[in-house]
């Protein structure tokens, strides 16, 4: 660090994902942004390209390749798929940690990086060495890591939703559906007609049923965890809304509503991002738009005895930037709440 | 019938079922529209009221007691529950055919329906006399019924997409999961602050999580057409749009998704409204908008071998004021179609 | 006309104007859909590209050249601007009569069109056959026209908003203004980030400030009729809506509101599709969404004696493709209201 | 203040506007929320009524008689009109100092609220002690204020854009025309089902055209800032989103843009919350979603010579609760950025 500050770059900062890093990390008090680069918006100023965000007035976006990064002490990659390989080794090898919030170090075998990416990985040697960035779950080591996987948005909502009851035991194998529903921000800012105003608006769509990137993600981490292969049926779907993620999981169990809920709440008592609350008709992903925050109810169908947990977030915030600030600020024993303690901007 | 054209009255016109009536029934080439009640718009002519509607400049509502209601050859009722079955009797007796759009003769049992709408019911004689509007299960009965009750729209959706299978002995019980999304139009025109755009834009949540009225609806008529009680688990959620009805299906069955697409293909062959399309990317509530179309699609995901059965309606077209026109056509001998061949308002 | 009915043809029919044309041209009981062209659907079945559009599941779309539009009694283009003034002598010379939706047609002067629209115009020859197709004023040149180019969007609701007004002399010059509102749908198909759900969701922005494309169209059938050039000011917002266009119109006059209104009243008594309504609370682009009406309502501010019309239309409808009906209607001598009896999908 | 921190109650925290001031007022390093009062929600816990306000967690509300008032040092009315006048006179009395963000006190003349408002002012003495709440024209008495009465959004979005003109002599009389758009927000959470989602969604209306109660406020305060009457055609809008509010104002002046542009940038050169934008295709109300910010830019129609300028605000913030902030900062001589260092959430 440099003056006590933290001096952080953020590659790929004109995407709706860089762009929240930026809202996140501008009022951030231990952090000075010291470079952003952007193809896109390459030599343009910040206050150009984001009018909202005054307090960038005095960045400009730089080139993907400057120098200017290695001499930060965190970089944020917040790229497309296949991007952050080709340049994480040299950062690593300047000192520099990195936090990547794309896809390319979350899955640990590079044969299923490519199967599910379609290129060879670039730096196979470093998908062990990642650290997969779910702070309640792997706190202790990305407190120490040089590099954080930061987790997808679906997994993030799916995965702190079940966690607790693969942890509890109160599990009973042979069933795990995730019927989840995004806003279309997770969608990017990459222009495609099917995703224009005209065409989105109105309308409620599944898409990659069943073959979704986020469900070897998932997978990955539920074996991981749970200690034993778990297969996951996983149905993506889009909501006419820019933000927000509402998993609906439906899950077998022998234990009653009030039990498993008793065990979330025991679970994530010392979780500062995690709530869960008592009625899934307070669960809305509104009550966490623009907030770090990740809401979860318990209910059980009478009739088939379906465990039924729903998990809220806002994807570009816990789900991607917000979790990458709380990452960031583990790994340099700072307040994980710092700059996150966030209030939901509603209506 | 007079002139040969039917005389067709609405009770309670004014809500969004009933307006979807009108715009349907005011260009039906077979159809009069004698008289049209509503508490609130009382005395005030349609095009007043909805001045998107003026091939019904030359209609006035009338009070609910109006005395032409028996003259009519058919009567729509699209009222909140709990009022249809207090004047259905009279025009039965009258010799006027009905079809309620509520849910005051969906249930069988007076105790269930006393237990799911909290009053007792105040014609149980005729539950089992009224005929369950789904002509894709019931057309021969409709045809010759003089009380139609229409389906909800949820069950509509849910029921459409799970019946081949259920026919088709493909079907391995055990498990049966519908996750349902729904525009607000369902939540009817009854001001409630959850229900303003402030409130209900940008944001998706749950309600009714397992408990919802429609649930036993919906388990009646599978447990008629499949002969065996079937547990279903249910929940409902609110997307920020205004029509349209999505349900994800879960379901275990032994076979491929091929074949049970071609089981769906065969089932529907001959349905005018119900259409099995090749994928469910091309699935989306707008591409149904303000038709009286189901469509479905079936998935079945490579990991946990589920199948995943998606289904679209216009809750307000097939989910209600469509079908009761479907059933009206039927039950007056006029092709099936007639005034339905609707075009998708999209984008 | 073979058999009766006209053939048609649409070049360029995977735009939101050309799939407009087909939902209305499919059942137009007059009409048959000969052959549809398009760049990106080349090949493939109109049901395939727009599913919900099942009555034109039989036609595939041709490339532009196909010799098929010669055959044609009428071809409409709902191309980008600079491509029908290419393609439209030749159809001319084979006796087909073509309506132009893009602007190709619309200004008098090629070096005009040539300042706003940045090339040389292709067949200049042809701009003064060309009828503009508004057929509130040019209903007799239309019915005999070979070439007629379709309105612009904003210009039919604004003028349609002042024409009574000019008609009448009750118009004291000096100040003209339109502050107009469109949904996005006007924008058409093609890709581009700011126009994507996330970012046209939840704003409200101007554009072409003073500097739209349409504003000369207005000015030289303002001129035209008024005998006398008209100073416009012309401010084009977008609203985060899908459909519709609401046009403010400032303007001076020494009548009074009830004067105004009943000029306009009588101005409009024999036209199908203009509707004045008695208050601007009942205007709304809601109640025209995919009709072919436009609806105005006349207001006077009482302390500055100006003048504010309302206007609002379907921009995708009588500000395009119902719009081209009407004129094929007028053009082919059928009933101006045939194929456009459509009542508003509200809500 | 007790302990350093202020101590700050708010009347009516449970609409919208009460809302935003707890979003605002929870993370405010200089104030600590001692009493929220609310018909609706009394006794509740502020995190049962907000979902997303985590950090009001330890608060209930209170009815609005409690005498815990009397101990504020500030207390905030977001109560609806005709309520803070019956109140404000005690707390006074009691050297609580007072910002109304209500109507109550924004007229000088109690007969012209009267006529406005509808029924007789009850502290008619108190019109003249209260200070107008624009910081931008008032910021020296409303230090010494102890009753500011806060503006309401549209005066805040229409004066801002006006007040350089006026000021800077560069504005030619004679017209003076608002055309506003606003978002759902404004007309607060009080159920009526023309706001509902399904009404409100897809459409764009006008209402209380030259009519709005924002008028004579508008007025008031352009006679006072320019020593002379100006008139004022105000027309305000819906638009199909929830916050925000675009105002485009017409005027005419012999200035060219630019020069009106740099008198604009030097009048507000000091101003921590409005900034000047070198292009309206810059300005939208997304840019300032959640944020305290004012964002101008300045026009000039070629042809007509007419001055177009854009305002942008969020309703919620600038137009309510955060000018509040801001005039609270003011008033107790604290920073007047403190707390409104917001960043637009954005998409």
């Amino acid at each position: 660090m440099h003056g006590g500050n933290l001096q952080a770059g953020i590659v790929g900062a004109t995407g709706y994902t860089g762009m929240e890093l930026l809202r996140l990390l501008i009022p951030h008090p231990r952090v000075d942004i010291k470079v952003l680069t952007s193809r896109s918006g390459q030599g343009r100023p910040v206050a150009d390209v984001f009018p909202g965000l005054p307090g960038g007035a005095d960045l400009t976006f730089s080139a993907h390749d400057t120098p200017a990064l290695r001499e930060c002490d965190i970089v944020f990659f917040a790229t497309p798929s296949a991007t952050a390989m080709h340049k994480v080794p040299e950062l690593l090898g300047a000192k520099v940690r990195v936090i990547d919030l794309s896809a390319d170090f979350r899955l640990r075998d590079p044969g299923q990086w490519e199967h599910w990416y379609g290129v060879a990985h670039a730096a196979p040697e470093l998908l062990k060495r990642a650290v997969y960035g779910l702070p309640e779950i792997n706190r202790g080591e990305i407190a120490s890591a040089d590099l954080v996987a930061n987790p997808g948005c679906y997994p993030t909502a799916v995965l702190l939703g079940l966690l607790p009851l693969l942890a509890g035991k109160q599990f009973k194998p042979g069933l795990l559906i995730a019927d989840v529903k995004s806003g279309y921000s997770g969608a990017g800012r990459k222009a495609a007609s099917k995703n224009l105003f005209s065409e989105a608006s109105e309308t409620f769509r599944a898409y990659n049923v069943a073959n979704h990137r986020h469900l070897p993600e998932i997978c990955q981490v539920l074996a991981g965890y749970a200690g034993q292969d778990l297969k996951l049926t996983f149905v993506p779907h889009l909501a006419p809304m820019v933000r927000g993620i509402f998993a609906t999981l439906y899950i077998r169990s022998e234990s009653s509503a009030a039990e498993v809920a008793g065990a979330y709440q025991n679970h994530y008592m010392h979780e500062p991002f995690v709530e869960i609350v008592d009625s899934s008709e307070k669960l809305d992903t509104g009550s966490v738009r623009g907030t770090n925050e990740c809401r979860i109810a318990v209910n059980k169908a009478d009739d088939t005895g379906l465990l039924i947990v729903s998990s809220v977030i806002d994807n570009l915030v816990k789900g991607a930037a917000g979790q990458a600030l709380q990452n960031m600020n583990i790994m340099f024993d700072m307040d994980e709440k710092t700059g996150l303690d966030l209030l939901a901007v509603y209506p």
